[in-house]
């Protein structure tokens, strides 16, 4: 069994309260080699689609058996499920709202088992059922990453929940998509992938972008749209990304996550 | 003697400037075993009490041995002395400005020291008097997580600064406290504790909550609060809480720190 | 050869976005035994000159042989050098834009070399050409961290790029400087060091500080000043700054990076 050393975090709990500080304490406190990494803490309060699109971009680029703990959770202390997630290479631990919908989707076809967490004994005694971050699964992560077996949280589920992501449209000569991420430089991230893409046009470089009423060129790196404004780039996660050489395309053009973006 | 091996921080430094990432370096320098965590860096600038709740809401998730570094320190370069306080599980390095005083209330009836620091051979050599994070206490963190002896940093005193931390008032069958922090979620925690209605009530359920010339009820856990706007909740740190479900109850009702809150 | 535990980052990727987390779990999914500190993620967007002047102020205090990645990169996927500089302290990698300009300028007189990175076998394979952070300069820090040899990523050159970076001009009873940075608490951070006023002055206590029209005068610590409106203080990195005690010199005032500081 691969040691579980690492253990990345994902919430929506901001840099300003103690409470990551506070899971990274417990963690700790179970295991004190464990290794801590942050992925962000900013999602979007609530935002659970965010946390798996950052989720779905981020964990393969980490050691195998990392431990993945994502904690955005407005149904917190309702009924909702706490999960653990064992697949082929990694270990997912957080609320049963959708939040792994995207690495259930990339484990289709591998094996992957999704877990209840029901094992109290490895939680904190709960001082109120608002902070399962701290209660729950940030000892769960200590005490996984520790060595702990993981059938020991609980018992296999199948009915765990997914979110309904939306997927490109490929006609025969044009893709409809939609702008998923907005990111902090403003570029407005798209889910129409290079893939689709080689779907209808031999080249990247020969299709046309339409959004709203405007068409865009693509180019091949940033730097490249110097001077010709809004262009399109295949961006370092392999989707397809508006934006403007050292501007924010988005407040430009006050673009909305959901708006729909076509490829011809 | 345990393994001083965890270093946690709190500072109002913020993450734009280098300050925070300076401090770990000279405290990794001197010991490179050190192992550092983040509580927070976004303090409000200055604001000392703030800094000494963070801290109370936070500490005992830390493993034992744990050295505590916050530098919340307006009155820098003057004569305030830097302390080291040495209580029956942890360590507190920082300025002797109150930001301490929840750990000395904490610490009543425990064994607990507070040292004067003053063993300048331990001090980065001094540039300024401006950034005493970096010349004294990391510098002080670093040899005492190093295994360096406490009483080697200075003398004991006992006239240390103590906050006046608001105490809520508990009559028959009122309690009156106060707002004492507004997180990132907008939620407006008071210093009204589980504790203190269990001395009016036999029940936390059956309480109202009345703030300015309205009334809350309490629920159980956010989601609960769906559709019924503003509510009461126990919080994670056992304390009374304002909210409304996926919003801001202190942006709705412009809420400021300090304002009067009764339980009856 | 000393070992290289420690990577220390530097970037404008913000803490919103995973960018970040992704880089680390590259170096650690290389080298698990790499210690990575974060100094800034906060950069302001492609500012070089920024970047290069809190790299100055950061790495001297870090542990000798540390690894600085510093990522400010508008030319990412264009012709820009990766490089890797090599001092007789530390390594640096990062894009050849003159982000270096402040580590050239300390380590003349010294020995160092510059290596043009060309050895795309330690490459992550490229998918997109806009997040060199992940795919060539974070698995360069790895490799590098882990032991691999400097001299097997590339070949030296020596018309790597510098800054023009603004220089105090000294004459016989008169230095005159600019404000170069305003951090985070408002103060104006000046290139004018306490050396540059020891050429006209016998004691950094007796100068003048004029700006626009006005005179201040100098402390010694931040309190100093509390009533007596802005002042002037060589801050911790041994450099003249404007303040207000517990308040923003640079809001009040409304000051630009740029403007003309004069000293006599």
């Amino acid at each position: 069994m691969l040691e579980k050393t690492f253990v990345a975090l994902i919430t929506d709990f901001g840099l300003k309260d103690p409470f990551v500080g506070v899971m990274k304490g417990v963690i700790l406190k179970i295991n004190p080699a464990a290794n801590i990494i942050d992925i962000t803490h900013n999602i979007q309060r609530h935002n659970i689609f965010e946390a798996s699109q950052v989720l779905a971009m981020s964990y393969r680029y980490f050691p195998p058996a990392t431990v993945f703990v994502v904690v955005v959770d407005p149904g917190v202390g309702s009924s909702r499920r706490p999960l653990l997630v064992i697949t082929e290479d990694y270990y997912f631990i957080g609320p049963d709202n959708g939040i792994f919908t995207t690495v259930y989707e990339h484990s289709e076809g591998k094996s992957f088992r999704v877990l209840h967490i029901t094992a109290e004994h490895y939680f904190l005694p709960m001082s109120g059922s608002t902070f399962h971050g701290r209660d729950i699964f940030a000892p769960v992560a200590g005490w996984l990453s520790k060595g702990i077996e993981s059938n020991r949280f609980g018992q296999e589920i199948t009915d765990y929940k997914r979110l309904d992501i939306p997927i490109p449209q490929v006609s025969d000569r044009v893709i409809k998509g939609k702008v998923v991420c907005i990111d902090v430089f403003g570029n407005a991230i798209t889910n129409i992938s290079k893939e689709h893409i080689l779907k209808i046009a031999g080249d990247v470089k020969n299709i046309r972008i339409r959004f709203r009423d405007m068409e865009f060129c693509m180019v091949n790196y940033y730097e490249e749209a110097r001077g010709i404004g809004i262009a399109g780039i295949i961006n370092s996660f392999g989707y397809i990304e508006l934006f403007v050489f050292k501007d924010s395309v988005s407040a430009k053009l006050k673009i909305r996550i959901g708006e729909d973006v076509y490829i011809s």
